[in-house]
């Protein structure tokens, strides 16, 4: 049985949402805020339409159910509509309008599933309001207490259970209670792989591993102009060094390394630095390697102490395991976008996403579709609707495979 | 005939003049301050108490004068009394008061020179409160008009003419109306070379170019997780390749490189940074050699643009060209070290100098005394008594040599 996504009526949703809590021109709609429930009450409407029972649980998730007999434990799909601040509309809009797009498909069809089915939109994920980000499905998957959640304040000083109940999200569900059978999440790459090869989609097969790093290098301060290079203690030059070690550390490798800020003292032109402080930003989908970057990082840390005299301290600020996704799901996906002779390439994420805290808890994947320019977290956020359409279409046909009967 | 300094005194009058004008504890003599005033009084003093002429120019500066019969120029010895904020009591004092102790000495042993001698201490050397620095040797030496220094507005709004006319240091001399057959400053190193090698003093042979330059290098801002190594332009990896570049490039010469301040944009620890800015601080005491390395940075700024897909821009924010000092004095001082069995080497200053704007109009030469550390603007610059002994019988033993009949 062939079933096909109702791709206008996605597009047209995808845009009715990314104006939803829009003000002044730009797309804010951080979470519990008053845009969120806009958002929010915009998403009931169209569960409700599809006739699905919506449940809203304590920390704020909104489930959108397609009840079915049987006793097998429901296929979830989604992901999340909070945004950033000044935001693109594809970015976790598309996961929860796509979800809904396919269970509605199957209904419209006379699909007679094994299982029920239901759309998920997660509280927070994006983290700019609350801490941590990804919030809702963590709750969600018993990675953090619900009244903790719920008691977090925000850098507005809100409390987030206070605004959950004041948008009429504070639900009473409790966190959890359903386990699915399985979740997909389907979400934009928010990378430039997809695009530069040329590809509609993406069967993501694991999420890369983070390692948060703080760098401090201790020199010495001394006159630009009267201090011989031989006599140096160059804070800034040994914090270079570990700039372009960490590029060579990667180079034609899976992992990624980043020093997106550093910090010079006393930072006078002329004056040599006596202290030097960057942070490392670095990823990789295996743990074992990952390991082993950190690993090479410390080596050659402690060959500056004894070469260039420096002194290094360095801190942990975050620190995840690599996720990998079910081999099962991701196969079924790539076999449906095969069996419509749609482009895609197995990949890691190298972004984080609800998916990979459900995937504490029951066998999960996720579906990429390309990010112009690998633009995220920004209006200029795009893609094309060939591969939103083709997307969608390939969760539809992967749930069909889970739920056939 | 064999004339010595009086030790104890010198080694007196610099602690004295070091707690004049000392608040708190801290020793913050900026130019035409309550504080230099103070200083300038003292000195004044001392200037009369030994017989001299005190003459104030218009621009502040202070001489003292031992006139005698005949038609040669006068030999001019001295430095600056004014100091940074939070300063140690050797910077340019040193060279005020030892070209003091060695007028006195003479007189007190009945020498009979060929010309007058006199001591200068030149205003605003430090450039602190008023921009730019050297600014009474510059003045003097013709280098600036004498009308648009008085109008200088400080980093406190005052006006430099109508602060030397408060603490009584506005004089009627013409700046540069004595023009000097020679000039003599002995002066602290401010850098390790001279503790480094043992020397109790060193024969400057020149003064270091100036190239001060900013970079600002643009690239691509992207995700640090999703954006494999081969799409990224990273500006703050291109900034690190440049400062382990200027290392490579000066190393074993007499040319030193200084990156001392960095700025990274948008300065977050998961975004690949779009932008670097850094100043790079490039000497040499030759002019040919610094023009070749400001060619080699361009070129290696150049390959960053082809090869990274950067894009580069930089602007000059100061260029000097090397002093050379001369080397006739640089010789006599030489071997008064030698007949005294002192140790003496020749060497580059680093650092800018009164002496740089005096070498524009009369045979101009340097001694140095060592700063322990290379540590000098702080209240922890220090130079043993043996050494400012030595540099000041140095300095009467040439000005004996040249004033000798």
């Amino acid at each position: 049985m062939t079933v096909n996504i109702d791709s206008e009526q996605l597009l047209t949703r995808l845009k009715v949402l990314g104006n939803t809590g829009r003000e002044e021109g730009r797309l804010s709609r951080l979470a519990a805020s008053e845009a969120d429930k806009a958002g929010r009450d915009q998403l009931v409407t169209w569960l409700e339409e599809a006739g699905l029972e919506v449940h809203v649980d304590r920390i704020g998730n909104v489930f959108g159910v397609w009840n079915v007999p049987g006793d097998k434990a429901p296929l979830m799909m989604g992901s999340h509509i909070d945004t950033v601040i000044n935001a693109g509309i594809f970015d976790g809009c598309y996961g929860v309008l796509s979800a809904l797009s396919v269970i509605e498909a199957m209904r419209t069809a006379g699909v007679e599933p094994d299982r029920p089915l239901m759309v998920g939109a997660f509280t927070n994920e994006e983290g700019v309001r609350y801490a941590p980000d990804m919030m809702g499905s963590l709750v969600y998957a018993g990675g953090m207490d619900t009244d903790a959640a719920l008691a977090v304040i925000g850098n507005d000083e809100t409390v987030l259970g206070e605004e959950l109940a004041r948008i009429g999200y504070a639900g009473d569900m409790e966190p959890g209670s359903i386990v699915p059978s399985a979740f997909i999440e389907a979400h934009i790459e928010q990378g430039p792989v997809l695009e530069a090869e040329n590809q509609l989609m993406g069967a993501v097969v694991n999420l890369q591993g983070i390692s948060w790093q703080k760098v401090t290098i201790r020199g010495e301060a001394n006159h630009a102009g009267t201090t011989p290079t031989h006599l140096r203690t160059d804070a800034g030059l040994a914090a270079a060094k570990v700039i372009t070690f960490l590029r060579q550390l990667v180079e034609n490798s899976d992992s990624v390394a980043t020093v997106g800020t550093i910090r010079l003292g006393p930072n006078a032109i002329n004056v040599i630095p006596d202290f030097a402080e960057f942070t490392v930003d670095l990823r990789d989908p295996d743990e074992a390697t990952l390991k082993a970057r950190e690993v090479a990082l410390s080596e050659f840390l402690s060959e500056l102490e004894r070469q260039d005299g420096v002194s290094v301290q360095k801190k942990t600020l975050a620190r995840f395991e690599p996720v990998t996704f079910d081999p099962e799901i991701v196969g079924i996906i790539e076999e449906c976008a095969a069996a419509r002779q749609l482009s895609c390439r197995r990949m890691t994420s190298g972004a984080g996403h609800d998916a990979q805290m459900m995937a504490r808890i029951c066998p999960t994947a996720m579906i990429f579709v390309p990010s112009r320019k690998g633009i995220s977290h920004n209006p200029l956020e795009h893609t094309d609707d060939a591969s939103l359409i083709a997307g969608a279409q390939v969760l539809l046909d992967t749930a069909m495979r889970i739920v056939a009967r």
